[in-house]
């Protein structure tokens, strides 16, 4: 993986690979990540790409598997594509959709990567370079500017590199109520400082920028729509997440303290949220792709959250798979598999899990190419389906704590399960059934603890509420786009109305 | 349209219809009820198929529609289909699903209809057909039987004359807590009572049959699972809805008083719903298609379910869609139609609309062949949609009646309206906004009583809770056919249990 | 009952009864409505007062009971009160509560009136003049005005004559996103159009003025707040319901067509509402009660909504009563009583009947007496308790439906069931288990029927989310009158924020 | 406070304290416990009671504001009560309730605690109190056994030493679908090993122990009903909580690592947790209450958590209010405290709140006088009460985090807040509106990160879900005790079927 991707600033003169496929290893991800330089900042303290840190580590076991699973014969044809740029063999993480069956590839992809680490967290950059393709065709034509063609170098680059891409959309904000020019202090929404014949020198700071620390690409896009005013704030780029100015301020989501039976979902995998700052940022042209256009930066923003929604709706369903499974699990580890009420609240996971699949299917089906050749989900049923998840997540914690059962909050420490004085103790009385191993049951007991009462809960249950953007904003959406006055004129009919 | 179905009792020797289509016209339509016998009952009194009756016409021009709009060039390929045994253009509801693309048709179909119709009726034929098609087709690999053979001689009939098929299926049950043969009267389940070499004589009733007064046939099936002492009970067939000892007592859904101003959905079309007895009727074995593997009993009653369950994604979304019309034209009548809580309720229709929807699309899909070659729905995904519309329509009749006020139960009689004395009060008083005609707005409230606060409102929430099966089967039908036990090593290798 | 309320205009003069009891009988009143003006439109026709009618005897019904049980010894505690005025016994649906237990025992009473009738109409009179005792108070010593006297005679000429009082409050509103004086037409709120030594003219309609026909007195109320230009539309006063140039145009609730099954709580017991146009109505001074202090308009109408809505904590517990009945009866009556989902939806009717009891209750404990002496019941409860009733009532229509099953929609009718042909062959097929009549089984059906899927039940449902306002003016009652500050104080402490 | 209570295995000698009152002070309450012997383990190691360590002292402070508060002229009315066996006035939560009144102070002194303390734990030992005196009373005259007046010494030496009990009551269960008897280790039930004429020997363990390691007394009592097979099983007594063979393995709420921004609700108050083992206990019998009588056990259970769920109506809407309170700051924060879907969720909390609590009000008001003169609260009320708070607190998480959004899981730790390099770039971004400090409004977000995204907001929720008892036990005790024959002889009178 030469060259090294947190080194170059602009991908112009990058020689294209050759060869029928671009994937990378596991490895060659490593490496990659080992040769950028340092601007990750955690717990008060800064810390060195990649391996040290245990709160990072298992940020960069989930993307590596997103390097080991497509070599796998019986996962490619989900997890590879076919790149419409060059015909190579591509990581569909980089993959601009050509199809309706690309669609629902990429939701099904999710689903099933979700099953293993909950959140996938590469998704975010494939849809937001598919976004790009769109608006940016868009904007070209409504404008007379040349950003699509731009992007599509980027894209082969991002191909043939088999780069991790990271959305970074969220502004800090200030007040909520004021538009980004009208805030005290003008950084509050990221913007454009300078522009000269090079490119342009950014300054803000985006939030919830899951996976910067481990991706070596940023891609930055507005928030929300602008007015004429916020022209400064109308800029989309992708720059190096190591690139000169940037500051990465970070969290993560995975226990503090190392335990032997913590559970892989949560220790193995986890997630981090950067805090990312730009001070002062060189964007070459090059990687330019929206700049002073205000009149397209809502719908660049609607056009990614649809994409990412549409992800949505093939992780929330993982994370149902997973709560129902921990659930059943539970239930025959405390001897009532079988009880109605816990039967019917198994069923609850079940329709909850296949709701929300169902419109990310849907919304492929109903996907449509747009002028670039995109394919685009359909908007009403990406959003409906995150909203439908991220409202009724809440519901499936309370139900999986509800069959578990008080231990998973109450249950002594690992230290004194393997305490030689009181272990012996608690090995005795925490036995369930007695075809289930004691130590079986704990871990079980730990991973719902994990699952649904702890800090990874929390962001699990705000990631549900939020990511993707909030339910207010996909209400909003939905009732934005949907055809109304074809149903007004349906009931004007069925009352006898004349139209 | 000769032979007259409803002369028919076998169907071997009919000679097939020559030409690319058999698509016949709403007047072939109405002909052939006409040329039908008597056995139809409504309100204590013996009715003649079909036009007199102001609550059984309602349900004829539903029908109607299915045989007019198929001949227009922009719903062709929606509304008709090729038949796989002819090759003949074929009404789409005499049509077994060949394909992905064949059970989207009728999903996306249905819904088409429904928003004129509220209930196209016409759909529980063709569920029937189809899971027949799959289920004697299994029966003869098991059983050494022939009923797949002679169920496609029936099916190339029904396709020529362009019959219209009910699914007599649910039995009238007495005590549910009994099964079939432990019932104090035998009856009380459908059975055979004997059999000789021309047929079979069953006894029984069949409740819940909408269409049955103004279909040509009765398609019969087993409402549940079997055990082999319940075998004389696990018989399906088909036979014509005139035939001797068949006695329809039925009840209309349309108001039972004419009304200038009423709402078109329920008063121009509406369902007719009919108890059938079946008195020693004989059926001629070319129209037996189980009878007495009580193994299958259970495996039809299901297929044919989740047929239903899927056709119910296509017309409970259209409910929704005229609800919301309905809810969002009475918002504007009133003058408040920007309100913040207005468009969030609206938002709410639209949301419920399309999860049911995409579980339809879903269903399709995912919808796989069978050995028969009949592609058949997703089972999880159609009763997963069933189940959501059925358990939130009554939320949405609760914010459209939110919407409306209580003018739709309290608003005086079309009679004082049209008074010479109080109807010029009730037009100064019953003003809305200056730009709405009052007439139009007094038809929007008998629209909304019509929807949510009446006779017909109740059938519409019923069929929205019963239709094609209860909640609780739903549940059930999901909970069996789910994959738990993929679910359970999920959890276990998140929780670092042995698998 | 002498003299006839029905011929009063004013109640200067009359004289208070005598004796330690002014209980009234069911003749009286009955005899008492005889001798009303005729003023009462149904269906296109003028109907005299009271008994003709099958549409209305029904209303008449209900209010006769609350003459005839509070002559029952074990009820008087309950059903009657006795005068702070004159410490003579009264029905309590002439009471100006004096204390807690006033409040406790009106909100019972409510429950047990309508777990007979469903709902018993006379409580809106008692609100209004609770209300208004409370209201007036406050006029008095802001404006300097005398309304409170003039009330207090008034309570008592309705304490001595036990009369039945309506509260007609809602307009008709017109566009409701104007104010009064903004409308089109400015009848479109009821307003003063003149005033003279003896008394006001008023102008305007009132809507769903439920018991109108058959009370004798319609207490008036303006129904929202009012601004200044809104001065003329901020009056209340009390009017008898046969006054000159009053009109009522009425519509029943009531089954239009007679049916020997029917059952009795929709048939011998329902309500009827009534459109009471005002057509410069003449009110002597002495029954007005607000006339152009349009700062307590709103007050007012948040008073009168406060009563009724604690009135609704009795009532709708009274429905979930009925429907939980009706549903564990059809369990019973299909075989199934103890099927774990049938206890389980059995369970939700309790639960949802108490929460709401519980707020009618809190209401009554947390109630403070105003400064006229009168206990207002506390406003946050009254509200909680009827939003949450308003909007978990078609749930429970949706379990009873789900409990019964479709025959309550599908089943033949009475004469279809009473038919020498096809009655015996009902009579066989409705069977439920052997230990249950089919006649009650099919009564019991006909009684969910009427009370979830008829033009009754559309009554129910409306009046459960409107009557006593909408959950959207509910929900701002509570917002606006919670104390909102001391919570943010909390929170503040608990996040270490100096407060 | 002498003699220390740790000391004490008999209370039969002890001298009652003279004078008016028996209040102590938190430095009284603190010496007691310092005086005790050492059983609690913690995180693996043997912990001293009680001050060193920072996950038991928030829960220590908790319980010193019960003896802080009562002594403040303010609060004395509800936080102190007169003894009805020795007339001194006493700490509410050694009193047993003699009045409806008492009841009411009760649960409106836990909402005041809880305001302030999240759960003010010492609620249990009261209710287990409470639940003694009511079933010892039963047993005695049922069985002839005198277990009442034992009680009776034992609470006066609780209340004369102002004691804090603890209730220990459910049992590990091993394997539930098995009874205790059943088990394949006997001890996974506490029960009886041995009898003599000094008392009797109990192994065994009680799991959720709230309070243990700060408790002076543990009252324990049977967890489920019994069967004669389970006599052993079915035991209750009170023992001090550092007797010999006890052990306490604890866990603490409280955030592990020491913050100083830490929202004090979660750091400086917090409960611990114990899963506490009998091995071999000695009881002597003037301690026993409950001792072989297993027709008692089920009652004495459903008793004591009718109590404890009339608790769970003060201390839930507590948390409402904490919720609300965070959710009204947060938006004000953000800058939006006024968007219509921020007043709509606001009142949703107040909603819930207000249900809760107005079904202890109701449970208060309704509860009745059992045989041994104790007030009992309503079952039904304070089971529907403690199940609705139970079941809508995911949903009140889920609104808070939807409108706190996401930085209460993705902002930077504390020690980046105040590091010298990216701490002032945390200062700048992390700004809302101008008019708020930014330390304030990361102190907000923390406490909302407690609230809902950390293991103290896991056991908030666990505690909602299983405290008192899960809602499954709440919906039998509901169903079990509800008249519902008479709601099915309402169905039957308005359907007209003879009763």
């Amino acid at each position: 993986m030469t060259p090294a991707p947190g080194r170059i600033l602009s991908n112009a003169g990058v020689l294209r690979m050759e060869g029928e496929s671009t994937l990378k290893t596991p490895q060659d991800y490593l490496a990659s990540l080992a040769a950028m330089q340092h601007n990750v900042w955690l717990n008060g303290h800064q810390v060195a790409r990649p391996w040290e840190h245990p709160q990072i580590v298992p940020g960069i076991n989930i993307v590596a598997l997103t390097y080991e699973w497509p070599q796998k014969p019986e996962h490619q044809a989900m997890l590879t594509a076919t790149s419409h740029l060059t015909g190579q063999t591509i990581n569909r993480f980089t993959h601009i959709h050509q199809s309706v069956q690309d669609l629902q590839n990429k939701v099904e992809m999710t689903r099933l990567y979700c099953r293993e680490t909950g959140c996938i967290q590469r998704c975010m950059g494939v849809d937001a370079l598919n976004a790009l393709s769109i608006i940016t065709h868009h904007t070209d034509s409504m404008f007379g500017t040349a950003y699509y063609p731009r992007l599509l170098d980027y894209v082969q680059y991002f191909q043939a590199n088999d780069l991790v891409g990271n959305a970074a959309m969220t502004d800090v904000k200030g007040d909520r109520s004021l538009r980004p020019h009208q805030q005290a202090d003008p950084d509050l929404y990221l913007h454009v400082v300078e522009k000269n014949n090079d490119g342009i020198i950014v300054r803000g700071a985006k939030a919830h920028n899951t996976l910067a620390p481990y991706a070596h690409e940023l891609i930055v896009l507005p928030t929300r729509d602008m007015r004429e005013e916020d022209a400064d704030y109308a800029v989309a780029f992708a720059i190096p997440a190591d690139a000169p100015g940037l500051t990465l301020i970070c969290r993560g989501a995975a226990p503090s303290s190392k335990r032997e039976m913590a559970a892989p979902v949560s220790s193995r995998y986890a997630s981090v949220e950067s805090l990312t700052i730009f001070d002062n940022v060189f964007v070459p042209w090059e990687r330019v792709f929206l700049c002073g256009e205000w009149q397209m930066a809502g719908y660049l923003a609607e056009c990614f959250a649809t994409y990412h929604r549409h992800s949505y709706c093939g992780c929330k369903p993982a994370i149902s798979d997973l709560l129902l499974g921990a659930a059943a699990l539970v239930a025959e580890y405390n001897g009532v598999p079988n009880a109605s009420h816990v039967r019917h609240k198994l069923t609850e996971f079940m329709i909850t899990a296949e709701l929300v699949h169902a419109c990310g299917l849907a919304a492929s089906l109903k996907g449509q190419p747009q002028t670039s050749g995109t394919y685009m989900p359909d908007l009403v049923y990406a959003n409906v389906g995150k909203y439908y998840a991220g409202t009724n997540l809440h519901h499936e914690i309370e139900l999986l704590q509800d069959l578990a059962g008080g231990l998973i909050v109450t249950m002594p420490s690992e230290e004194d399960y393997r305490s030689a004085e009181v272990g012996p103790l608690l090995k005795k009385y925490l036995a369930g059934p007695a075809s289930v191993a004691v130590d079986d049951r704990v871990r079980c007991f730990r991973l719902i603890e994990d699952l649904t009462a702890s800090k990874f809960a929390g962001l699990l249950m705000v990631a549900g509420v939020h990511g993707g953007g909030s339910p207010e904003a996909e209400r909003l959406a939905i009732y934005r786009s949907y055809d109304l006055e074809s149903r007004k004129e349906m009931a004007k009919r069925a009352a006898g109305i004349a139209t």
